[in-house]
């Protein structure tokens, strides 16, 4: 099945659309009310530069939300699980942010700009809606908007060196998920080692979006020594790596899960006594267990053509999971998946199994991530 | 240009989705986080539908969202700038929200399904989100979630001809914006007198995400006696019938703007005396007189082939406004668009103009609607 895009006025085009329309991209996706290129017509080129060189990506839909003033702590530490009271400025913290009832709604980052100032670089929700909501209901004295932000990544193994001859030699001493504010030709932009892969990368927070055109070119052109390319966050890399996708792997509206579920334990912090925002609910699920957790899986049979979504797992003629994504790893070389399986299957993988189009395939579940 | 569109695991499909397929769609958008058809492949013949017979829609990205419990009245109150203390049950409202500085977040419309019960049928903007924060925030006695409803539209002339064919001859007295739960060959729906045309016609929305490709073949056969076809929401009669489209013509996050601006001041009700999300900003707005107005435009020259998006509109060297959508209007036999411009543009229409592609448009304003 293939089908075209609407370009209309209700989506918004990123900084980069015009460059990345130059470069050939073929097919694009939506996030945050934005196109987001999805392929550039070589999927197999694409994973192999993210895996062995360096790859460069629009993610401007990644957009922030910006939180601004006196208040701007006690607002930030209310909206995530977290405890971000040690945060540094210049430090970056993955910041799981819940609803009052406990379930995940967005998993952002968050780039602490001064004492009261941060940005979130969220996932495909609006968040600005939610924090804005919260902040006027609680009379916080604090802005929340959206800046003029575009988030450009390059990942891969090679990224360093290009950033290196980018910015200088400094960003090899830029630990994982800090930033520093600085320029390019004069363009604006944060430099943060950051990005969705674990092949190691950085992100290039556009500060204007007037000059998106401007940065992929200089990129563009200081890569190609290293046979840079364009490319998307990678479906393939993303399970393997067992990176969680907020919207694929879970939604709140209409299939939720909890930090506890999805492996983000870890991130839910009761220790500080601080409030926040699901607090109550989440020392409730943690106190009775999860009823599900997020797992990898994999899937017999012959390699999948395309990446396949929200699969019921079914034991016993019951359905007892979600395979939320699955892929053929090349360099496993067999099918692996991620999703939400129950706490409480019996006998281990006995007769896991999920119905696709060509069949039934036999799945066995395994630990993440797969490398 | 023409792009694919991905087909991944954080956009959902419509529960028509395989039946959209199945008739022919080859060109899909996103809203709500969910794929919308955007055209069938016959852009004249969806036009001609929906102006001479009857088209039939997808429209399940248009979201419920459900408040329901003893406080969900006032919670729905405070949300809208409108009163609808006298709304009946089984009547919809066209309910404007804002935020807390007065900016339009969504123009959802609403359905009273009880005294305690509503659903509020929504533009793109996560409004459960929104609606959650503040129902937590106030310790509101109410519960916000998605509940399983997808609506499909059918618009046009022949419409209640269809209707009445399908649920009996009571449709014909239904009146604009009410609704009645009802059931279609043992299928829960909910069938309303609205849609976003001023075509005529009604929407079913589906209680059951299951039977959607029942409903949509129903639909479909009674309605070939119509000729009936398969359409979508369509960019030339909204902009003809001078419909708004949230996140086209305004968005909060970076084109921002009020009711008042956008021709909804009627909707924003101070009488009453209830608070509601913005109002001391929008009394605030409607003292000052707002700074920009929603309107039509007439553009010169040739048709214009495909829609056009988001132009600014210039006078004196000047961006005194923004062309939100622009199209060819058949009907009129003029290229005609829909946007806001500046309240105190000088000498009326001296001198506007847009720069397209193929060079400088005039342009003069036009009362809406233009048909």
């Amino acid at each position: 099945m293939s089908f075209q895009i609407g370009i209309g006025s209700n989506i918004r085009k990123s900084p980069y659309f015009e460059a990345t329309v130059a470069d050939g991209v073929s097919c694009f996706s939506v996030y945050n009310h934005m196109y987001i290129p999805a392929y550039f017509g070589d999927p197999d080129g694409e994973y192999k530069r993210l895996i062995e060189g360096v790859a460069m990506w629009d993610v401007a839909a990644q957009r922030q939300v910006e939180i601004a003033g006196p208040d701007a702590m006690a607002l930030m530490q209310y909206l995530t699980t977290r405890d971000i009271s040690t945060t540094k400025i210049g430090q970056g913290r993955y910041v799981p942010l819940c609803d009052h009832d406990g379930r995940l709604i967005n998993d952002p980052v968050l780039l602490k700009l001064s004492e009261d100032r941060f940005w979130i670089s969220i996932a495909d929700s609006d968040i600005e809606l939610w924090a804005k909501a919260i902040a006027a209901e609680r009379g916080l004295d604090v802005e929340v908007f959206e800046p003029d932000v575009s988030p450009m990544a390059i990942q891969g193994p090679k990224a360093e060196d290009l950033a290196a001859d980018l910015f200088g030699e400094w960003v090899r001493d830029v630990r994982y998920f800090w930033f520093r504010e600085t320029a390019l030709n004069g363009i604006p932009l944060v430099l943060a080692r950051s990005g969705w892969s674990k092949q190691s990368g950085f992100e290039l927070y556009l500060m204007d979006g007037s000059r998106g055109t401007d940065l992929w070119e200089i990129v563009k052109t200081a890569g190609t020594k290293y046979d840079i390319g364009p490319g998307a966050p990678n479906d393939v890399e993303r399970v393997e790596s067992g990176l969680l996708s907020y919207g694929s792997d879970a939604r709140h509206t209409h299939f939720p899960a909890n930090p506890f579920e999805l492996g983000l334990g870890k991130l839910v912090d009761f220790s500080s006594g601080d409030d926040f925002v699901g607090r109550d609910a989440l020392l409730q699920i943690k106190t009775d267990g999860p009823k599900r957790r997020y797992t990898g899986f994999v899937i017999s049979g012959v390699p999948l053509e395309a990446s396949q979504n929200q699969n019921p797992l079914v034991q016993n003629d019951k359905t007892v999971g979600f395979v939320a994504e699955m892929v053929y790893s090349p360099r496993l070389r067999k099918n692996i998946g991620i999703g939400l399986v129950n706490a409480d299957i019996n006998n281990g993988n006995d007769g896991l199994h999920i119905r696709l189009a060509d069949g039934v395939r036999r799945v066995t579940l395994a630990n993440l991530p797969f490398l």
